[in-house]
């Protein structure tokens, strides 16, 4: 039998944990999966002091010399999230000549293509599959299943804690703030929950997503995101007498102008496949010239999905170390496109107007839109309440900055008392 | 730059020729994807007079002696389908060494143990990801982005044609002929097409993901089949009425007495990820103790789509080849579990009858399934014509030997007209 491969485990809170519990659980079984035992050496933490209940208080250091000075460690799991000291240890694991996988994808949204590069250096793997969807394979499809296509789109549902706000605005009829606080109590959302609700961490997997697809590095700084904090149970409503659902999707294209990177709510027809994924359940939807269209759906979050993810890039990585080709799938990033500015993107819009109750404010309002190039598809002209009414517009196809000139002069009208929303519409 | 990879294409159909025509396009592109030039050296066809358009005719031979005996081809890409000569090739190309990539389930699901074992011995690849499900990456996910997993269900649409008919009988209320005639016209049934509304296609399908899944041969001889040609529009209008909808599943379990794999129409929850998976798209769903529930859907026939699966394949075994690592996923089929007998599966039953219409048949019926032990948890009395009425009748779960029992004296009754479906329930 091949000698245990080690590895050490930067980090044990969730996903830790979760991983700590997979090695054991499966612990008889990797020499016929991997072709080796898999052993954990080393557990980084940051207090080696604190009770651990079921984990070998052996394995603790809080010492990072420990692991990256050790040569019986070959693979490095970085589990701890955010950029430092992730980044540096990661660098140094690779550098050392140790493979690494990790789930972090702060750090691959922003330093992905310098940390593959590095990999490549040293011949070593960097896998990160769980750091986008959790425990739903995207990360390797894309790099290996799909990669006869031309991937052209990819919008998915990336963050389950919005998914899961959303979708109890949409079959509970709650308000954001309620679904947000049910949420923080089922542990769905964190103490601070700005990075799920603002589409900031949807928009790292985006952006991880978009440069493999389209073989073009894409940092978090180019994703436009606009989160889900302005939705109300209003919009939401209506959307559903459209035939529609509201989503916050992350939208990824390759057009002929450049690469298009966005994360934004969304209206998507309810007979859509991403329509019906709903509480915390990812899905993403990929279109290539090949493939046609495909939808990978499952668990985003959570102990033991991610820990999937991490343990198929662990095993990924342990057979790769036995036939001695470790770094054999390295950076895919072969090309240099540009990516749009969002002012360049073109969309259709759902715009909520609170406007003043009388006739000839609809001719005004079609006015202001057609005077900046923004013809409309659909209008519905909901509840009126003394001199207050509701006026919902549909657009036709327009280019986005054509919809914010229009949208600064509608802001400005007397009779409309408020721009309540505007949402994208697929 | 390194030298070309050099491939033999195995028959130039509908799949073949999709290869033909990805090769072809990404060509530019394979040094950067796979690591090198990819070129198609020999095409063996039956017939090298027959005029193909846009097919370069100087690759085409008659003769697979030229093909096994060229130092130079080191991918041989099987798309002839069926047994022979198939396996005789794929069998002589790992012999002398040459990697295979394949699309054929019907080898696959009887002869894959074999020829896995074959491709071990000889340190090659064999791949055959577009075997199941077309364009959905379905064996690479399983062999590895879940390989951390114990797996304990799949189930899968994994037959366009028969979801395609089905979905017309659902959407138009067509019955089985007329949609199989329509399924026909339009090329997504073959002439022949009792391998897929008999279920043996998607028998293959199953088996071959089976075998991944639980890492237990499992072969298509194992997997009981029954397909969709007794399903009457009317069956379908009363499932939705139950809040259900009707698709043939291929459905492995692995349980505690051994694994279960079938094929047969079933009713699923309007609410379930495949219930909405319609026309000729495929989706399988798995559920593993890591993971929870997974989802991939796309599209599972058609040219372009499962040339999508078999280029996936050829450029993981050109970059395994520039790695000198192939061989390096072979057969992960290390257990031996027991296939468990259809007798012994349970399942909850949909029974839809035509009794005479009178006082006591709802008794008569409801006491022969008691005295076989088959208790019911609905019933619904449909409409009356004259002296016949229609009772439909959905069971508790019970073990499938208890319901055949029940149907043969039910069947002899003469207060039962006729047992018109028995369909199962998930």
């Amino acid at each position: 039998m091949n000698k245990p491969i080690r590895i050490a485990l930067l980090g044990l809170g969730t996903v830790g944990s979760g991983v700590y519990k997979l090695i054991h659980r499966r612990a008889q079984e990797m020499p016929q999966i991997a072709g080796a035992p898999i052993e954990i050496s080393h557990i980084l933490v940051r207090n080696t002091a604190k009770e651990r209940p079921g984990v070998d208080s052996s394995l603790l250091t809080d010492n990072w010399a420990d692991i990256v000075n050790d040569p019986e460690v070959s693979i490095v799991v970085e589990l701890m999230g955010g950029m430092e000291p992730a980044h540096t240890y990661i660098a140094e694991a690779l550098k050392a000549g140790k493979n690494v996988v990790t789930a972090n994808k702060d750090l691959i949204a922003m330093h992905g293509g310098d940390l593959l590069d590095l990999a490549a250096e040293h011949q070593c793997d960097l896998q990160f599959e769980a750091s986008v969807a959790g425990a739903i394979p995207i990360i390797r499809p894309l790099k290996q299943c799909l990669a006869g296509n031309e991937i052209s789109e990819i919008m998915g549902i990336v963050n389950g804690t919005t998914n899961y706000i959303l979708t109890r605005m949409t079959q509970d009829n709650m308000e954001f703030a309620d679904a947000l606080a049910m949420a923080t109590e089922l542990g769905y959302a964190e103490a601070d929950p700005t990075a799920d609700i603002e589409g900031y961490d949807a928009g790292r997997k985006v952006a991880i997503m978009a440069s493999i697809a389209f073989h073009s590095r894409v940092t978090f700084d180019d994703v436009y995101t606009e989160g889900i904090t302005k939705i109300q149970s209003t919009d939401i409503r209506y959307a559903r007498e459209l035939g529609k659902a509201i989503k916050l999707l992350g939208v990824a294209c390759n057009t002929e102008e450049g690469i298009e990177v966005r994360v934004h709510p969304m209206l998507i027809p309810a007979s859509h496949p991403l329509a019906t994924v709903n509480d915390a359940f990812n899905a993403v939807f990929v279109h290539g010239d090949a493939l046609d269209d495909a939808m990978f759906m499952g668990r985003g979050a959570g102990e033991l999905p991610t820990a999937s993810a991490v343990m198929g890039d662990i095993i990924d990585t342990a057979r790769n170390l036995l036939m001695g080709c470790t770094g054999r799938i390295g950076c895919t990033c072969y090309k240099n496109v540009p990516v749009k500015s969002i002012d360049d993107i073109r969309s259709k819009y759902y715009i909520r107007l609170n406007v003043e109750n009388r006739m000839g404010v609809l001719a005004g309002v079609s006015g202001v839109l057609g005077n900046n190039g923004v013809s409309i598809s659909q209008v519905l002209q909901k509840q009126a309440a003394g001199d207050s009414a509701e006026l919902v517009v549909i657009t036709d196809t327009v280019r986005e900055r054509h919809i914010r000139d229009a949208l600064l002069i509608l802001e400005n009208m007397s009779m409309v008392h408020e721009v309540s929303s505007v949402i994208r519409v697929y």
